[in-house]
């Protein structure tokens, strides 16, 4: 199988990532209960993660560095933690359903003031539409870094100042991001991360986290046990534990921990690069092909850009259902790609592809030139 | 290390999980996105799961088996999803804080009328104190199957009878009891049941769940993508997708495949069988031992009783600190057990030991007599 499906799960994980994951399994007890040997193991390893987690995005407390078990989980922690009755609360067009529907939700239940930054036919969103919507009273802005579904890139550090001139607080959805380029907290103004483990971090499903910036407080959202003040009625107040109730998946971070390992080694510089690079190619060669439209802005694909893209490529073939096509490319050539909606209803409402969805070709740092011919090739099969 | 700590998690994996999970590293996508064959493998893991852990328990709906990360964030989804503002709630004393700072917390801000079932010095509950307090008004009643700390068992199959004669909602903390008894939900009448992987699962760390009664309704907890339904705002209505936004843990819920059929092969049991003899050989050796003091009900130590018990024993040696105990055992001997609270606070109340806390030896199907007398023998240096 060619495996062109990363924007939903990297496939490869590293070697030293699985064997992480059975050493885990093989000794470590339950991390932050109790002080003999395998504990202390559990512990540890935990401990270390959030340290290299923290120094990946150069973020400045480890102890902010909160455990999930996905990326939806950390999106649903921020957003029910920070917005209260009646907020202003601005997002995007672009967003994934892991923000839009815990926003409609407040909107039903606590009454929210909910405004979006619209995108155009590329998927992309005007800065100065942000400047219009985020005023004095915005107290949450919510968007991602880049969308799973065009690979387009916001540009964060700009919306970043919007927002903090308007003293609101920056959500930022990283499940595209993290690990796929260089994420400099500090450098772009984010006050809350959310990122996932199994796409570009290359680690295991089951985990996944946010960054809170020193002062965000964020409501706790699951309430037990945290081996600590065990008399407290109250989840202990103190990040992470606020956040995170009940065993933590030592086993899945061990993982993770590898994975960042092997993402420092590789350098997350050369993993983007060469991401572009592939990106670059396979748009080149598709846009040859008569019948095929892709969506989303590659206005950089000719010329170098400081945002860059992700290495996400979603298209559609004539006027063919993506599901078929998505079929077709399984089946008939053993090509793995994902099509329909995804998740990103008002995205592709924008592209006008809500009835015949996006066939999505995406890329990690294990993907060759000639999976990508095999995928062009397909193409043209299709097509003609 | 003698690893006497399996009440926090069992150490000892079968080889066969950690080989489940390797192999769903290498070739699982990411759980109902696409129909490509590493998304279908991922989505199929998944069902069988759902299917098998549904067997395990006599439960008659597979797809309301709802995956959480742990048995803590099961609870919160139970307890946060069906009670109301104002309801009568009953819980019991000798609940874990994954139970009572979610109760807590809802007597804040819903005014829930809150009981508690009082605990005895031996840690037992007394049935006609439920009969009393569950009435006419009582909309929820939420007990443990088998007490961390004392290792207890509920009779939970009464419970119900009166849970259900005042037609309220019966949910179940089974995190010490999922795989080391059998359990039967219908013959329990148990509404909700809400269980960990990785303790008598034998399962990776990271996964868990609940299984919901059909007609019993939850509202939904986190919201996000679902992989169907992408144009409706609500997360979508059906179970489990109600309750599972986001990106599964399919690696780890592999290896908790892998664990059933362990737990199938061996015989639950059996397993429990086995642990109620080593349990009774442990009481009955550390009892005769001056200024040793057990917690629990251990009157069934010399016959036969029908509830059994779990396979924990907690004491302390003399007014030992239990810290201190605990460091001895580890750092003197190597015997891994568990001190002070154990997230159980009424409970250590109603036992006497909120200062002391207790030392906690947990056993599983992999602990043997070797380690059990090892472990005798330390607590006999200790004591002298």
């Amino acid at each position: 199988m060619i495996y062109l499906d990363n924007g939903a799960t990297t496939l490869y994980k590293p070697d030293s990532v699985i064997d992480a994951v059975v050493n885990a399994m093989r000794t470590q007890g339950n991390a932050s209960r109790g002080a003999h040997g395998a504990t202390l193991s559990a512990s540890r390893t935990v401990y270390d993660a959030r340290v290299k987690i923290a120094k990946l995005f150069n973020f400045d407390t480890p102890s902010n560095v909160i455990f999930t078990c996905n990326s939806t989980e950390a999106l649903n922690i921020a957003i029910n933690g920070v917005i209260k009755s009646g907020d202003r609360v601005v997002s995007t067009d672009t967003e994934h359903n892991s923000v839009l529907r815990p926003l409609y939700h407040l909107q039903k239940v606590k009454n929210i003031d909910l405004q979006f930054v619209k995108a155009d036919n590329s998927g992309l969103l005007n800065i100065s539409d942000f400047e219009k919507l985020i005023d004095d009273k915005t107290k949450v802005v919510v968007v991602n870094h880049i969308s799973n579904l065009t690979g387009n890139v916001n540009d964060i550090k700009r919306i970043s100042e919007i927002v903090h001139n308007k003293n609101a607080i920056l959500i930022v959805d990283g499940s595209q991001s993290a690990g796929t380029r260089n994420v400099d907290v500090k450098e772009l103004g984010i006050d809350i991360y959310c990122f996932t483990g199994h796409k570009g971090l290359y680690g295991p499903q089951g985990t996944g986290g946010l960054l809170v910036k020193d002062g965000i407080e964020i409501d706790a959202w699951k309430r037990g046990g945290s081996g600590v003040k065990t008399y407290e009625e109250e989840q202990p107040h103190e990040y992470p534990t606020r956040l995170e109730a009940g065993t933590l998946n030592s086993h899945g971070i061990a993982g993770l921990s590898a994975a960042i390992d092997f993402l420092n080694e590789t350098g997350v510089d050369n993993i983007e690069k060469k991401e572009l690079e592939l990106t670059k190619y396979f748009y080149n060669e598709v846009t040859k092909i008569d019948g095929i439209k892709v969506y989303g802005d590659f206005s950089w694909a000719g010329v170098d850009t400081p945002l860059g893209h992700a290495a996400i490529v979603s298209l559609n073939v004539k006027d063919y259902d993506s599901g078929e096509v998505s079929d077709a490319l399984s089946n008939d050539f053993g090509i793995a790609t994902r099509p329909g909606a995804h998740c990103a209803p008002r995205l592709h409402i924008a592209l006008g592809t809500k009835h015949q969805g996006a066939v999505r070709f995406s890329f990690s740092y294990f993907t060759t030139y000639e999976e990508l011919d095999a995928a062009i090739n397909a193409l043209k099969e299709i097509a003609s």
